[in-house]
């Protein structure tokens, strides 16, 4: 009940939004920034605080740290997103009917935007920036293990708000409460957007709960399809890229499945994943052809668990195929449609891949890390859309706004 | 179980359908128009069945029937989709990185959409020429109402797709079980898009139960405001338009909104109405203007619950407000963000109130009844979206397709 009066005031508070100027926004971030660096000491409090409670062998642990280095890092996202174009206001489509009437497309804010994610508490700032510059209010729901850094970051966003005399309701943090989680998403009323960032268990709740539309990010799944003209060191490097450079983020390489003619190739293919000391689940074929070659204790014979698993860690699965039409059943039925590539030197091939693996993103000798807003030079993003509705990919600015169809004339009815 | 195969080949087949060229699809439809109006005996027997099961005062009963020329109308729609220009594969956007890398986001078919509507059997051919045309494989679930309608005209959609050679999973009709729907809300895995047509409750019912994406179409609680600086004749025609033209139609006016120095006018502004035998539900202060001049058989006083109210019948109701800010709020808390209109010849106050008002459609001295996909200029529509993700307003082919980002490169991976 009484988030049900938070929520009408947010919803009231997006109205005034609309009619700030870029400027005082883009003002008010650069002070954000400002303030993150001046009040390093209360941040790394808190901070430490939500550490002190969480295991330090917990993978999330790094996840929740905050630095003075981290906290640089963010407040110089900060002044990125400030001077980023906003194309709030931008007439899409313009019409002229027969009849006079001028139509016109144009872009606008969603309104309300909740996001619920989990331990990173620089997500916090992240979806407050992104939000307010595209005119949208947020409510934020972060992970009870950041609670307390995510408290403090609030109190400098308002604090930043409040100096340009701007409502504080245009940044709202949710308590951990899991019952205010549930009135968010069947706030069809005030809300207009749900984003979940985080497990791909945080997101089948929202999905499966949520009567507000949602935005799914972040679950990949990726698969990256070795073909009979394939070349070699191109394979490695994509591979070992795709593998490695990060394991906890969603467009890191989960499976790779390799055209039968070039399994021969396979040692020399993952003699860097050896190194990097990633683990294989292997499928009968490559298994044998690795015995010999991979390190025994990294290699395992793969179980069907192994393929459709986003292992967020040094594994990775290896299926053999007897030609590209298999690899584009497997990734049918596996890929959580965020990111797949092809490594061939065949055109035709890649082109056939590209038209028909249904994903967010489709890669032809380029390692699937790209899945990104700064690296596609989309400027920074809130999530990567898995779904197709709306935004699918990076969501950057663009896809944080919806739009309206304005008409005027000069007394024109319909007559039929 | 046994849907959870059809889905399966549905999702398969949607695959094959992104191959098939434009100019088959052309001409299939142009078949299915001629297959209609030589079958319409066996059309219009079906459709007798369905008659013969409901109530002549039923409200549906016009919606459910088919007549030659009914059919006929479909026939021509059928031939307008056809000659669409279709922008499937239409590159959206390319970039090229300083790693060389070539990014293209490229517009595609969502896949399959599945459509749950009431007892027009014309939708069901409307949807099936949309959903083709766009590259889209349907999943009709239509009103049992129209059970025998549909049975054969899907069999004739069957008929035209056979003469092309096309896989007649490209359109499939679901049977009345109401398993079966609440199976397909939940077909994440094989269904990528579900849009309800028809009543509040049917479209509530999907938004809470589906998993599966949703774009909601249709209901419409319309207000009209006449302003203080509102011209009467201007007012008079659009008003009249908005409420009199169609009743059962979702951009029909449900509310005016008036200022209070206008309050006179009010006789003037509503005598159209009273020819029209429109029944007026009016605020105190309306209700007292009208008291002498609206025939007293067609003057009620409002209750709370006329604000908010979606008519579809000869009914509206009057609200006066003491100024703009006023009806701003009224709109806000009763409208479905449909369709809103200001009548004003104040410039200022029409900037704002289209500024401010969140629907998908405001005009400013133009009647809501434009809003519709070929009165936009946009070509066939399958519905109004009313909320803000993906679609706003009128969708027409391009709504019912999602993009993906296709990345070419020579090797490139990530290094940072």
């Amino acid at each position: 009940m009484k988030l049900d009066k938070t929520l009408y005031n947010i919803r009231k508070a997006s109205k005034a939004l609309s009619l700030i100027t870029p400027n005082v926004i883009n003002e008010m971030l650069l002070d954000l920034a400002d303030i993150l660096e001046e009040n390093y000491d209360q941040i790394l409090k808190a901070n430490k605080q939500d550490l002190d409670r969480m295991d330090l062998n917990n993978p999330k642990y790094d996840r929740l740290l905050l630095t003075e280095q981290r906290i640089k890092s963010i407040a110089s996202d900060l002044r990125n997103v400030a001077n980023l174009p906003s194309s709030v206001g931008k007439v899409l489509q313009s019409i002229t009917r027969p009849n006079g009437m001028q139509i016109e497309k144009v872009r606008v804010p969603f309104g309300v935007i909740g996001v619920i994610y989990e331990a990173r508490p620089n997500v916090t700032i992240d979806v407050f920036s992104l939000c307010i510059k595209s005119g949208n209010c947020c409510i934020l729901k972060g992970g009870s293990d950041a609670s307390s850094s995510n408290k403090v970051l609030v109190s400098l966003i308002h604090k930043a708000l409040e100096a340009q005399g701007l409502d504080s309701a245009y940044a709202t943090l949710l308590s951990t409460d899991r019952k205010e989680v549930d009135q968010l998403l069947h706030a069809d009323r005030y809300v207009d957007l749900i984003i979940p960032r985080g497990s791909q268990q945080l997101i089948e709740y929202v999905r499966t709960h949520a009567t507000v539309p949602v935005i799914e990010t972040g679950a990949g799944i990726c698969h990256t399809y070795f073909d009979q003209d394939g070349d070699l060191e191109k394979g490695k490097a994509i591979i070992t890229n795709a593998k490695t450079r990060r394991v906890s983020v969603c467009n890191a390489l989960d499976c790779i499945l390799i055209h039968q003619s070039r399994l021969e190739d396979l040692p020399s293919l993952t003699e860097l994943l050896a190194e990097k000391k990633v683990i294989i689940h292997a499928d009968p074929r490559s298994y044998k052809q690795l015995t010999g070659h991979y390190p025994t204790s990294l290699l395992e014979e793969a179980d069907e668990e192994d393929f459709g698993t986003e292992y967020l860690s040094l594994q990775l699965s290896i299926k053999t195929v007897d030609n590209m039409e298999e690899a584009l059943d497997h990734i049918d039925l596996y890929s959580s449609r965020h990111s797949e590539a092809i490594v061939s030197e065949n055109s035709d091939r890649c082109d056939a891949f590209c038209a028909q693996v249904d994903a967010a993103a489709v890669y032809q000798n380029v390692s699937t890390a790209f899945t990104d807003g700064a690296q596609f030079g989309l400027g920074a993003e809130i999530g990567i859309s898995t779904q197709k509705l709306h935004a699918r990919g990076p969501m950057a600015l663009d896809e944080i706004t919806s739009y309206k169809w304005i008409v005027k004339g000069s007394g024109q009815i319909r007559n039929v």
